[in-house]
């Protein structure tokens, strides 16, 4: 019997480029896959929530497939994470309803984005932060995420040369944190996110934090839609995968 | 003119040794000590607080080293991070009085040992905890630390054949944190610490935590300074030297 499962997975993202399969590069996919297929005895395609970039982290990437296996969901879990490397954990595994797809059930996903805004660089987080020397400016930053909540063509922070059917996201929630003295956190919710799209925004987000713009500069580059007014892309290794959430009962 | 520099380091062990320099594996001392002799352009012998062993973490490391330079201690501290792996980070660098000596000034340091206690290991955090997957009981092991504060002998939790002079510490602090539902945090401050103390310290507590032995046994342990009736020696990734404290004034 064909039983569909569903994964939440924590990984570190600084060995891998990204999620999905690539000839000729490690991805978390493949060893993903290569691992279910071990147990289960047979192909297995995986979907993701959505794609995680090269470096990316995850603590609640959500991963379906479809098995024709006995084995309970929870034997799934225990046997993966004896056979996975240590950067990639399986935090839960799930029976689902047919009808569950990773990807097109999500309803909203949270990403985080961590800076580390102090004059040194830091030995022990080096994989999970963008160090930036220069104290930024949280209160023009934080005014800037009020411009991007609710429905907005996204078009500027959007990767060049993405083929995608709309430019529009929903943003749910789009917050800045202070957990200590030295770090600064961007988290987002939204009903889905563009390529690169997080790390555009930060790195805009951060332009304005310098001062080098203004938040009035910010709105006006997310009106007008063109990707060659925005920030650089902020480094891969500061962003997070937080959680997926899925709205429909994802009983078997 | 000889000078004399103290820095504080911040550092990730998991690739090292550990701090103290050794034919034939990369420990922290040599990498530091190579870097400094490039910029100050003669032999250096750095002098740690003390050692960490292989796998141990520092947030608050300090050493100190002479020097005939002309540079400032900002310019060194510049230099060093500029040629350290992106692993090993100088926090702080200060010129201190000739008498300055990183371990003999030393009048108290603190460890924090930390523990994933959830059922699932973490991939973002594997290098930093010790994963134990059985809920501790907290209570029981708070009461233990109780028992270890103040003027006591720690053979019982010394490694076996550490040659030292005195195996009497004074605790100053041993605090049990959880700074969330799933990890534990032990910090201890003490004047100072004998090999393997702090990880044979928390193998015990643990046992404690599983229920394996009462806290009555804990202290019966402590008093019968014997290594054999102590718990295993927990591993080296979840320690953190934390911060070394300095009473007297340490101006050039």
């Amino acid at each position: 019997m064909k039983r569909n499962f569903k994964l939440t997975l924590e990984y570190d993202g600084s060995s891998y480029h990204g999620w999905q399969r690539q000839q000729g590069v490690l991805t978390i996919q493949e060893v993903l896959e290569s691992r279910l297929e071990i147990i289960l005895g047979g192909p297995i395609r995986t979907r993701a929530s959505g794609r995680t970039d090269a470096g990316v982290h995850a603590r609640g990437q959500v991963v379906s497939f479809y098995g024709h296996t006995s084995l309970q969901p929870e034997e799934i879990q225990r046997g993966l994470n004896s056979l996975l490397p240590s950067d990639i954990v399986i935090l839960q595994a799930e029976e689902v309803a047919h009808a569950f797809h990773a990807r097109f059930s999500a309803a909203a996903k949270t990403y985080e984005y961590c800076i580390l805004n102090r004059p040194t660089p830091s030995a022990l987080e080096r994989r999970f932060v963008w160090h930036i020397r220069k104290p930024l400016e949280r209160a023009a930053m934080a005014e800037c995420l009020v411009s991007i909540l609710g429905l907005n063509d996204f078009s500027a922070f959007m990767a060049a040369g993405s083929p995608v059917t709309s430019t529009e996201r929903c943003i749910h929630q789009a917050a800045l944190e202070a957990p200590d003295a030295h770090h600064l956190v961007f988290r987002f919710e939204a009903n889905g996110f563009l390529r690169h799209m997080v790390r555009n925004l930060v790195g805009t987000l951060v332009d304005v934090g310098k001062g080098r713009l203004m938040p009035a500069d910010f709105r006006n580059i997310l009106a007008g839609r063109d990707r060659r007014q925005a920030g650089m892309t902020a480094p891969a290794r500061g962003l997070c995968l937080v959680s997926v959430r899925y709205d429909e009962s994802a009983g078997p």
